[in-house]
C-alpha cells in the first residue's frame, strides 16, 4: 500500500513549502475567450464547452502543479454539462496526479451505506481522486465506505463540520443540550473517525473542511482537533485573508491547507495579461502569503 | 409554467392510486443475467455495463409506468461506471419523463450558494428531474439556487430530515438546547423554506426525506409539516413495513409517497419466473398495501 493520505499531503507541504490547494471550478463565462476563439460555444452545446474545460485545465495545470500541494476539482461545475462533463473531470484528475499533485475530489457526497458505498468507489476508486470531501449527516454507516479505503487504500476524506457560507450558522452552529455547539459536536465525531489512520507526521487521514472566514469557529475546531489536517475553503474570491488564518495551521505549521478556486483560475481578469501567466503568478503570491501566516510569531 | 411540483405529484397519486416510488439503484451482480446473454461484461468495462444497465431499464419502465407515481434513479450508482453511467442516468431520466413518471433524482447535492447554483442547473435543467433529494448542512443559502427553481419552473425537492440509517442519529436525534431534537429543528427550516409553494391540492412543492422505519421520529415530522410531501425510502429492502407507515400518508392520504429499490428491482430473485413480470407485480402488491395503509380507520 502507498504512504497515508495525510502523510502524502504532509511530504507535499514540506517539499513545496506550499499550503496551496487550487480549486477547479470551471465557469464557462470566465474562462480566457481564447481558449474558444473569441467565439463561444452556444450554452447548450456541451460538447463544445467540455472541450474548452479540458484545454483550460490542460493548460492550467502545469503552470501550477510545482507551487500547490493539491487541486480541488469541484465536481458540480462539471456535473452542469452532463456526461460530457463528467468525462472532462476523469482527465482533469488523471493528468493532475501525473503532473504529480494530490487531487481532492470536491463532491460532498453522502448518504445511507449501501449508496455511500457506490459514492466511494465512484470517487476514489474508478475516477480515482486522492482523497474527497464528505458529507456527515448521515452519521457513522454514511462514513464506513469511504474509511475503509481511508484505511486500506492509502485514501484521504475531509469532512464538512463548520462552512464558510452565510447561512451555515443556521445549522452548524446550534446550541446543544450538552452544552456544546452543533460544529464542536461534529468534530467530536470526526476525531472518532479519525481512530487508526495517524500517520508518521503526525495527522490523521480523515480530516475537516472549516470556513476560514468566521474564524471564532475555526480557531475551535482547530483547537479541537489538533492532529486533524484542515482544508480551508474561500481564500481570496470568498473574502479570507491570510491574517483570519494564523493559528490554524497547528503546532508545526503543516495541518492545514487552503484553497482557492476563481482567485487563481481567473486571475488574468484583475491582472490583465496572458492568463497562464497570471495564474502561475497568483499561486506563487498565495503559497508565499501562507507561509509566512503558518510561520509566523 | 407547468404546474407546481406537489399539484403534479399528488395529482398522480389520485390518477393512479397509488403511492408507489420505484428506486433505480442498479446492482451489477442483481440485474437479470439474460441482460447479457449469461456473460457479465468485465467489471473494469465501463461501456459494458452502461449498456447492460440501459436495456434494463428501458425493459424495466414500461412495466411500472402505471402502478408507480414516480422513479427515483439513485445517481451513486450510475456515478460508478464514471462518465458512461452518467449518460445512463440522463437516458433513464427521459424515458421515465417520456412514460408519464415523475422523476426524483436522488442526488442529496448540497454546497455552497455559488455550487450550489451549478447542481441545480445540472440536476433540475440539464439532466431534467422534476425533484432532487437535497442535503441542507449549509442552511438556506445553500438551498436558494433549488427553491428558485420550485418557485419559478414548477420543479420540486425533497431535503433530508431524518433518515433510515443505523447511525443516523449520531447527527439527527441530537439534543439541542432549545428542547427540540435536531431534526424538529430541520424540520422547522423545511417548513420556511417551503414558503410561497403552496399548491392547490394542499401541499408546498418543498419535501422531506423521512425514513420510515423508525416510527416515531416519522410521526413527530408529519404532525410538525402537515402540507410538506414525504418522501419514505426503505419500504421492502429496507425492513419497513406498511404498517410502519400508518398515520404518514396526512389528513387526505396523499401527503406521502414511498419508495422500494431492490425489492422491486430484482423481486425475480425471491419470486423467480419472468424479471420484468416479477417487478410489475411487485409494485401492484405494493400499490394496493400502501392504499390500504393510507385509508385504514
Amino acid at each position: 500500500m502507498s504512504a497515508g493520505f495525510a502523510d502524502r499531503l504532509v511530504a507535499a507541504v514540506r517539499a513545496k513549502r506550499s499550503h496551496v490547494v487550487v480549486g477547479l471550478d470551471p465557469y464557462p463565462e470566465l474562462i480566457p475567450p481564447e481558449l474558444y476563439g473569441g467565439s463561444p460555444p452556444a450554452s447548450a452545446d456541451r460538447e463544445g464547452w467540455a472541450e474548452v474545460f479540458l484545454d483550460f485545465f490542460l493548460g492550467l495545470l502545469p503552470e501550477i502543479a510545482d507551487a500547490a500541494v493539491a487541486v480541488k476539482p469541484q465536481i458540480a461545475f462539471f456535473e452542469r454539462l452532463g456526461f460530457p462533463g463528467l468525462r472532462v473531470y476523469e482527465a482533469v484528475v488523471k493528468e493532475a496526479a501525473a503532473l504529480g499533485l494530490l487531487v481532492i475530489g470536491d463532491v460532498k457526497r453522502g448518504d445511507i451505506g449501501s449508496t455511500a458505498g457506490a459514492y466511494a468507489e465512484a470517487h476514489l476508486d474508478v475516477l480515482g481522486a486522492d482523497a474527497v470531501t464528505v458529507n456527515p449527516y448521515f452519521g457513522t454507516d454514511g462514513l464506513e465506505p469511504f474509511l475503509l479505503r481511508v484505511r486500506e487504500k492509502g485514501k484521504g476524506i475531509f469532512v464538512l463540520v463548520r462552512t464558510s457560507n452565510p447561512s451555515a450558522g443556521e445549522v452548524q452552529d446550534v446550541q446543544l443540550a450538552s452544552g456544546n455547539t452543533f460544529y464542536a459536536h461534529m468534530a467530536g465525531l470526526v476525531r472518532r473517525w479519525g481512530e487508526g489512520t495517524l500517520g508518521e507526521e503526525g495527522y490523521r487521514s480523515v480530516g475537516a473542511v472549516v470556513g476560514g472566514t468566521g474564524s471564532d469557529q475555526a480557531g475551535i475546531i482547530r483547537s479541537l482537533l489538533p492532529q486533524t489536517p484542515l482544508l480551508i475553503p474561500g481564500y481570496g474570491a470568498q473574502g479570507a485573508k491570510a491574517a483570519d488564518l494564523k493559528g490554524l495551521f497547528g503546532v508545526d505549521g503543516r495541518g492545514a491547507v487552503v484553497n482557492s478556486s476563481r482567485g487563481v483560475l481567473y486571475a488574468y481578469r484583475s491582472s490583465g495579461g496572458d492568463w497562464k501567466k497570471a495564474a502561475r503568478e497568483e499561486v506563487r503570491d498565495m503559497k508565499r502569503v501562507l507561509w509566512e501566516a503558518a510561520y509566523a510569531e
